[in-house]
């Protein structure tokens, strides 16, 4: 699907029109995760719209021709994926439609809004909004924003992989959230391409083991049942090319549920004043409930990738 | 009261008891603040307990002796100061008494809680909850960690300022939240020492204008009537030694009003994901609502110094 120089070429492409964000050490925490080693946040929920899914959007757009810009964009999303294309429309003037399953969330649509966004809900899940977008799609002609089936959204993604690496040379294991793929993907490919032996583990949720399933079953499939609560990680069925990037770079792929991420949120929220989303805290949810354990001396990254108030709501703040 | 020696020996000693905070650039605004100026924010609200006075507090306990140590810790603190110095005596096993005006968050109270700190609310106002602390370490013979006017607090606090020039050796102009004046005091000192064409300005609250009266009377005055609504920036007398370091040392001072906060506050969290409270803002605020001026190509730094709900409430997350 994609290789590091397609997130390379990404990388020069979205520079001028996204945010380098910071990694930051969680140490001096009152109750320890992955104790014995060292961990590092890349804080991805400082990006532009609040995750990583700006630069797969930036990506996208700025490879896509201006005629084809003209007759607008279009994409379904449950939320992040969502903002990341309307903004870079605004940004860009050109006018976005954000197809959404009535699910998402209020302040998710205000904040299209707000940043100039049509807004369409149809029906309870993704597909049936997504089902909506291609229908327009094939009416006006406008360019289709994939949220992850999209080789130039995925090699944007991936810069999170490079701008990691270069923010933390030493680093021995990366853990990275999974809705669809499209992030651990991206930074799979970027990590292995240049530092092979740097462990990369991918995070699921329980209610959504798309990746791990398909893995195990050696092909990609579709999930009966997609159970989780989390818009962000709800994903019945990935994409070939997806898989066949996860199967190649990806070491190992674990479970959380919705429960362990919002005592993950609440815990990064009190320990470290981030105000994560539920998809956004995945990986660190993967250290915190023990799902992922640590050697001594281990520097391990954990992508923040969404912003969001989920483990604001006990009052801890 | 201190010089750049005492904040370099403060960072030698609270080095591995709290977080080396990033830098991010605020780029890619949908409303642009400074434009035309290249705007940097220092992330001390990801600090320990949420905030800059992890530092000072850290400090004050490292060079307290152990036998006073031995008999307690008592602050009286409307929230910040309170849960640095529970944190710090929390993690050196020693029992830490917060006095509280009535006025304090009952999330703050269920935080200091959490640090293993013991609280008494007396009184309306900081004064009566001050008395009350200065009243229990007569008695008991604890050790008093007072929230600014100590030189060991602002020693620490000066920590932000040499670590905001070792990661921006090209700032033109640092602007700092002003609420006793221990920070800025601090922070200054460390700047004007090693590069002294850097413009330090404060920012108070318009309802708490301590300094900038101060500055103006050409001495400590106290002010008759403190008005705002923000226990962290509230303060109708600084200290004497604070006020010399601020006559030295900064440059400018100027007022933001409680609404400019709030505003500056929502627009933090919709451009940047990050949850400040309305005192850790303040920075920030002055450059949202035009109060400082930025010239074209200067590079500016903002410390936001706390971390908070105050810009979330209005569901644009």
């Amino acid at each position: 699907m994609i290789g590091i120089d397609d997130i390379r070429a990404a990388e020069q492409r979205i520079r001028d029109r996204v945010r380098h964000t910071p990694v930051i050490e969680a140490n001096q925490l009152k109750t320890p995760v992955a104790e014995g080693a060292q961990l590092m946040l890349k804080l991805e929920l400082l990006q532009v719209t609040g995750s990583f899914k700006a630069r797969g959007a930036t990506n996208k757009l700025l490879a896509t021709p201006p005629d084809v810009l003209d007759k607008g964009i279009v994409a379904a999303s449950g939320g992040n994926h969502g903002l990341a294309t309307a903004q870079a429309g605004y940004m860009a003037g050109v006018q976005v439609t954000i197809f959404l399953p009535g699910n998402v969330s209020p302040e998710k649509v205000e904040k299209l809004h707000q940043w100039g966004a049509e807004t369409v809900i149809v029906g309870t899940v993704w597909d049936d909004a997504n089902a909506a977008a291609l229908e327009r799609v094939r009416k006006t002609g406008a360019a289709y924003f994939h949220p992850f089936a999209d080789p130039l959204v995925v090699a944007g993604q991936g810069t999170v992989g490079l701008e990691l690496l270069h923010q933390l040379p030493q680093v021995d294991t990366v853990i990275v959230a999974i809705g669809g793929g499209g992030l651990i993907s991206g930074v799979a490919t970027a990590i292995k391409a240049l530092t092979p032996h740097v462990r990369v583990i991918g995070v699921e949720a329980e209610g959504s083991p798309t990746l791990k399933n398909s893995l195990k079953a050696g092909g990609v499939i579709t999930l009966d049942r997609v159970t989780t609560s989390i818009p962000t990680l709800a994903c019945s069925r990935t994409d070939e090319r997806i898989y066949e990037l996860v199967d190649q770079h990806v070491d190992d792929i674990v479970l959380v549920t919705d429960t362990q991420m919002l005592d993950a949120a609440e815990w990064l929220w009190f320990e470290m004043g981030l105000a994560a989303d539920l998809s956004g805290v995945a990986a660190v949810t993967a250290l915190h409930c023990g799902q992922i354990n640590a050697t001594a001396g281990e520097k391990i990254c954990a992508v923040v990738c969404g912003a969001g108030q989920d483990g604001l709501a006990s009052g801890a703040g």
